[in-house]
């Protein structure tokens, strides 16, 4: 293969969940079968790039100083979900759950990868609960031991207010039956039960 | 999702192999994970677009004129393997079975799809095999109706030369066992059966 060729494939296996052959599968769709579409995803990125940035209020990406969900008047319900990643907002979005505000985290903490408080967009959530704009903590983080440790780091240093603070509940996942959960989802569903009346 | 990023998904989604939400999670990878990759990204596909052609003498990739195959002196021994697609070509380079040169006819025969002989790379084969440079072609095409349809079109129509034509063989791959093989398979296996001895 070419010099210009082996260098795009190496750029595109470096894109998450693509390998070897995906990426000589893409560089001849873009150069062979539809070159019309090479300059369209050049053009996509470049946009992207220059106008994405991060929301100022919750880290959410943004075009304007704000991102959507923030700008919107409708969401400003003193509700905060406070999520790890981007990824992890647009699924709960997706899901239509929730309908307050977000605070993206970009990160928990976790000291084996490095990843320390200062690392993690924390002060931005301790400014919103301190000024008063947010009322109730939604923790979503994930169930493991670096979403503990993160949920457990943030309740200690919450600023003196009544913010009402919950966690997302852990157990069975939808349409999941008892004999095939593992032993740690079980004991989170054990703990997590609930009243039924 | 703010309006560059939706467009950015929208390009991603149209590449082979790429779903929702592998898109999702290769844009925001490039924006928000590895933003430095971006531009790298951007700057390979400006490359490739820019310096990628077709191999005037076989129709594979090339950057100069011809393609390194094609400018490789030790590779003109008359033998030209012909193949569908650069993808075909590139899988046989990698196995290492075949030391003479190429011909990419870019596509195969189907009324089907609307692709006739004139939509394939087919005048440029007729004058390698004219000016005699051509000596044995070994189609490498697909054992399904097209390939045979393509095969036979190209037989047909072959100048009057003496060029030796060969068609790879089918049957049973590697490691496969014939209890799992389809009823196609096995009868293209006796079909092709050899003297063994």
């Amino acid at each position: 293969m070419t010099p210009a060729l082996e260098q795009l494939q190496k750029q595109l296996k470096q894109l998450p969940g693509i390998g070897y052959r995906s990426a000589e599968r893409i560089a001849l769709h873009l150069l062979v079968e539809k070159p019309a579409r090479l300059p369209e995803l050049v053009a996509a990125l470049e946009a992207a790039a220059r106008t994405v940035r991060r929301c100022a209020r919750c880290g959410n990406l943004a075009e304007e100083a704000q991102c959507p969900i923030c700008a919107d008047e409708r969401r400003r319900t003193g509700q905060v979900c406070v999520v790890e990643n981007v990824q992890d907002l647009a699924a709960i979005e997706r899901s239509g759950a929730h309908r307050g505000s977000y605070h993206v985290l970009h990160g928990k903490l976790s000291p084996i990868r490095g990843i320390a408080p200062e690392d993690l967009n924390l002060a931005a959530l301790f400014d919103r609960i301190a000024s008063g704009e947010a009322t109730e903590l939604i923790l979503a983080l994930s169930n493991d031991v670096e979403g503990e440790a993160t949920c457990h780091y943030l309740t200690e240093r919450l600023p003196a207010s009544g913010v009402t603070v919950t966690r997302i509940g852990f157990g069975l996942p939808s349409g999941g039956g008892v004999l095939y959960a593992d032993a740690v989802t079980l004991k989170s569903a054990l703990e997590g039960r609930r009243s039924y009346s």
